[in-house]
């Protein structure tokens, strides 16, 4: 597995990953011109795109009938250089029928944190991770 | 600092970062159309990405005439799941004037990987970390 990223001019560069291109860049305030997202976040789009690709695959099995799914993993990093990530609170929205299955969802996440997801697993030993998991609006243990 | 992913339909995300927004999916072995890049390579996209900023930055602080710079994350998984990343080897391939000095490249590469990537921060306590530097085509120490 691989990913190569060419730079283009000032802080952006094109990142190639799996046959697909996109451009990441740095803010005005350091030298870019903000022409896509910066490149530390893409480790938490990688988590959240990771868990929730699990989840989505686990429960569409399950035949459970998920209507939305958001992901959302929110860190919080050192304060001193380099800042590293320190905390990433990783928070599963889920919206379906009112009868929806609460427990299956819950057994879903955890399928992912614990067996699947190789993301979760190679910052586990060095992030503290928590997860937060809501149901039709409404915060159910995680 | 967050990042949020967004369910679309089969196996397809919109990820959201830094305002911007991309879409990720699965292959179409697992049930997806290809559309995006897959998530886990995301996080060697971070790690090349935050590093070949730190580099560029730092070389043109430095006064050296890159060319081109190239940043490529090539990652081993282990065996066993969930797959982890076990070992990540980083190459820096700098072009620039036959004059151009090898030493402030390795330099800045030193300085990105041990005093700003927090990315590179995070993974050394969990993965190998090895770089390699090729300057005009040359590999050279890293």
């Amino acid at each position: 597995m691989e990913s190569k990223v060419v730079w283009k001019e000032g802080m952006s560069f094109d990142v190639h990953l799996d046959g697909h291109v996109f451009t990441i860049d740095a803010d005005e305030a350091v030298g870019g011109k903000n022409q896509g997202p910066k490149p530390k976040g893409l480790t938490l789009s990688s988590l959240a795109g990771c868990t929730g690709m699990d989840v989505i695959s686990i429960l569409t099995k399950m035949r459970i009938p998920v209507q939305t799914l958001e992901v959302t993993a929110r860190a919080e990093l050192t304060e001193e250089h380099p800042k590293r990530f320190k905390k990433i609170i990783t928070r599963y929205e889920v919206t379906g029928p009112d009868d929806i299955s609460v427990e299956r969802i819950q057994r879903a996440v955890v399928l992912s944190e614990e067996r699947y997801c190789g993301v979760s697993a190679t910052l586990k030993p060095s992030v503290e991770m928590l997860s937060e998991i809501v149901v039709n609006g409404v915060q159910v243990e995680a």
